[in-house]
């Protein structure tokens, strides 16, 4: 019998745990069924569809004005760019595992001559000792809520304001990698515009929680996003038509944005039933958003076949990969979304009986 | 009575004598419409919808590998930059009105500090002799076929290969900005890979002749476009799904690309009417593709009440916007598509009459 593969295996299961189910062209198809088809085309950054977007979630967000972007990537890079013109210092702070460090080829310096300084340890948030303890000469912080590599982790909101104070009183500009910032609103009890306001520009990701196709917003002064609009040209970001992504971003966004305390409440409930299993462990161990991170003490080669015996035996997919540390962890990331709802709770329990039982046979044999 | 303005009377005519019509959401669904709802996006660069589409465009070019871009400003300024370092110097040369020179915002050099050296003469093509006369050092040069801003012009098929020739003697990279190669290959009587064949790496748009979203292929050999892709992450391109502009591509580049001589001869009917006209002459005066320019010599004040009666009395849209030139001429651009043969030839031929008799009027009065 030919082996199946995890991701192969997870995505035959009927339900699975995290996302909001397959990344189809029904995704694109639903968002634009109610849409006329005479409605006309954004053209080079104007026009209804980009312009109404765009004012909803400055709007949304508590900014003067924002920018629609094909790409967190894009308008990240030109966001710490432009602060650094600004600032007079090419030099900018983030995360050791931040987005733009370990995910984009280096863009920002290959692109824009950017020195990036690693604030902090890549195991823990950025404190606020980390930041009055950087150097001078620092045009830029960036903040990324949740902290996405390590499982999704956040500061106190304190810590928050604190930093965001500090960075004012240093002129420092402060920066959101809001890739997330839709799924925490819940944690902190907050608004995005309350949180925004501690930022002097933010972007936000439509295709993570909000579970569009593609595209970002990037928001602050006016001033601060007329500029951006040159570089995203300069980047090669100014498409003549970029509807196809804003229809679903703000089809998706009205549908789902409500739905963050839900997913929030869902992810501690699934955690919970990973921590009660022998050898696993959750980053964050009770989730402060719809995300974090499963480890298990045991190496891929033997948990493999056990999460396809949970697929096979309940229908349910708990994840479409293991990423193996130091050949004897596992670990992998859960998003939830509109798929959760959709599992039926028994059997779920009995997926988690399936793969506590096979972990505690490992243990008991070969681990 | 409040003035029309000419964007507005231009949309509201019934036929229109350039384009495919309309840019409007319906474009999109209609190249979904045989699209399985189930079918798998693509994800960063892989999966079904973008490795056919690739495959397809490597193939028709006649090159080793493809890669979808969300742009061609992007596509290109990437070639140039794989140029620049393959060859060890940041210095290309061009048109004076090559696109990068001039709709770009400066990306090349604000983000690759790449110098440029404007070849020949802005109001005519490059020749053999601008080339073989370049100072050294030049790592690429970058022919655009056809020469778009001064009303499409083509070099003779015999300089093109004197100037692959020369190129290739001298180590100096050749690529093509083919933003319209399909509309050129009925004058050339070539096939794209045999045009190709000149240059050593190549863009192509989908959305002129082709008529789809947004898009651009960068073709070339595979080394050459495997570094393409780091580069198309950096600039924030390497979106998780592009399927929403490559379905569009592929279904009307096969809807279209057979129709390109047709856009053709039409294109010399259509200009052939405007040189008919007093004091209006076409660039090129025949079209080697399907588009040219069509220069009048009237100020936009007093030619923009003729074309209004114009689409009033005909229904039939010539242009909708007159740009001015020294506050005594007025130019715009012409391409044809599908929307020409729509377009009933006794009103046309009446259009062109009223066209004539206006321009007529105003030399015998205020010209």
């Amino acid at each position: 019998m030919e082996k199946k593969s995890m991701l192969e295996a997870f995505k035959e299961t009927k339900y699975q745990t995290a996302g909001h189910g397959k990344r189809e062209v029904g995704v694109l198809l639903e968002a634009f069924k109610d849409i006329d088809p005479h409605e006309e085309s954004d053209m080079y950054g104007n026009g209804h569809f980009i312009s109404a977007f765009q004012d909803k979630m400055a709007g949304y967000l508590g900014k003067e004005s924002a920018v629609f972007f094909p790409s967190g990537t894009m308008a990240q890079q030109i966001a710490l760019r432009l602060w650094c013109d600004e600032k007079g210092a090419k030099r900018v702070a983030y995360h050791p595992l931040c987005h733009l460090e370990i995910h984009e080829e280096d863009g920002l310096k290959e692109l824009h001559g950017i020195e990036t300084i690693l604030l902090g340890d890549e195991h823990r948030l950025i404190t606020y000792e980390d930041v009055a303890g950087m150097s001078e000469g620092v045009s830029c912080l960036l903040l990324e809520l949740p902290q996405r590599e390590i499982g999704g982790q956040l500061p106190d909101y304190e810590t928050l304001e604190a930093i965001s104070e500090y960075c004012r009183d240093q002129g420092i500009a402060l920066h959101l990698d809001g890739a997330r910032l839709f799924e925490i609103l819940p944690y902190y009890q907050k608004t995005a515009e309350e949180i925004c306001s501690l930022f002097d520009s933010v972007y936000v990701s439509f295709y993570k929680g909000i579970g569009g196709i593609a595209g970002a917003i990037l928001a602050g002064s006016k001033e601060f996003t007329e500029k951006s609009r040159v570089w995203k040209r300069r980047h090669g970001g100014d498409l003549i038509s970029l509807y196809p992504y804003i229809v679903p971003a703000d089809y998706y966004f009205d549908l789902r944005v409500g739905k963050m305390e839900q997913y929030y409440r869902e992810a501690i409930e699934l955690a919970a039933m990973y921590n009660a299993c022998h050898s696993v462990l959750t980053l964050p161990q009770v989730p402060v958003s719809n995300m974090f991170h499963v480890h298990i003490t045991a190496p891929k080669e033997k948990l493999e076949p056990i999460f396809l015996d949970v697929y096979e035996k309940t229908g349910i997919g708990l994840t479409g990969y293991l990423k193996e540390v130091n050949g004897n962890r596992c670990s992998y990331e859960i998003s939830i979304g509109d798929a959760y709802g959709d599992v039926p709770k028994d059997e779920l329990r009995k997926a988690f009986e399936i793969l506590d039982q096979g972990i505690r046979a490992l243990n008991g044999t070969a681990v």
